[in-house]
């Protein structure tokens, strides 16, 4: 295993893999349950490299994946995202501590991608437990309190 | 092992581990030699996951990585990717038999990655052999060739 390259240090309070527990809402769908499982790993190079599934509780269907990388510049954070759903996001945002507030900078969409205008992504780490929301303005509606979550780090 | 989704067959030719080489060059650098592997798999969901990452040839020193997915719409092809530059692509284009041609619809950029304006990436199947070409306008320069590469199927 590499050592962790100092310019991402600021973030090394995100390794690990991580399983909880989280709830959707927004006005345009039901509310809904899901598990997640997140991998944020690194190979001794200035990123993480990040990825997330999602299922729905109870029934265990796959709902979300998507997959990107972390960078960090200083005491700024960086997020770099795909997403099966045809849509990409770069965000950025401070680093506090072990946490990490992200708002979108860039989002981009394939041709037959769902609108998503604005996102947002509010990480807290304590420990080996991790909170986070994400906030979404999409398919015309304001942005608004989307994904609300708490994982428990199952490995480093 | 779940069936391909019928609303991504059209794509069902990129499907397996290929491993190759390819070479690159670009008006700000030096030409360079690289091995290549690239992972195309998919989870019975209308998309394909994408992994890729390069070495450099003879030294075996990490050069690039990258992931994503793709899509389908009929006869035309969806890729989103992220890389750890700190850059998104969301491109599109025309599947015709086993090749597809795309183009760059949006790039997102982190705020400290360098400047990606376009990209093309022109990608062939000849039974276990696949040739792509990339093209990339970024930092200043013109649209131009970018890499070249040829892989073998390795695994399905």
């Amino acid at each position: 295993m590499a050592d962790l390259h100092p310019d991402i240090a600021p973030l090394g309070f995100l390794l690990g893999t991580w399983r909880g527990s989280g709830t959707g809402v927004y006005p345009t769908i039901e509310d809904f349950a899901y598990d997640e499982e997140v991998t944020i790993g690194h190979m001794g190079k200035p990123f993480l490299r990040y990825e997330q599934r999602t299922k729905r509780a109870g029934t265990g269907d796959p709902l979300h994946t998507e997959v990107g990388y972390w960078r960090a510049a200083g005491d700024r954070a960086e997020l770099v995202i795909a997403q099966p759903t045809g849509v990409t996001e770069a965000l950025a945002g401070p680093i506090d501590g072990t946490s990490v507030a992200l708002a979108s900078v860039q989002i981009g969409l394939a041709p037959t991608a769902k609108e998503v205008v604005t996102t947002e992504r509010r990480i807290t780490v304590d420990g080996n437990t991790m909170h986070y929301t994400l906030l979404m303005g999409a398919v015309g509606q304001p942005h608004q309190l989307h994904l609300d979550a708490t994982l428990t780090r199952i490995a480093e």
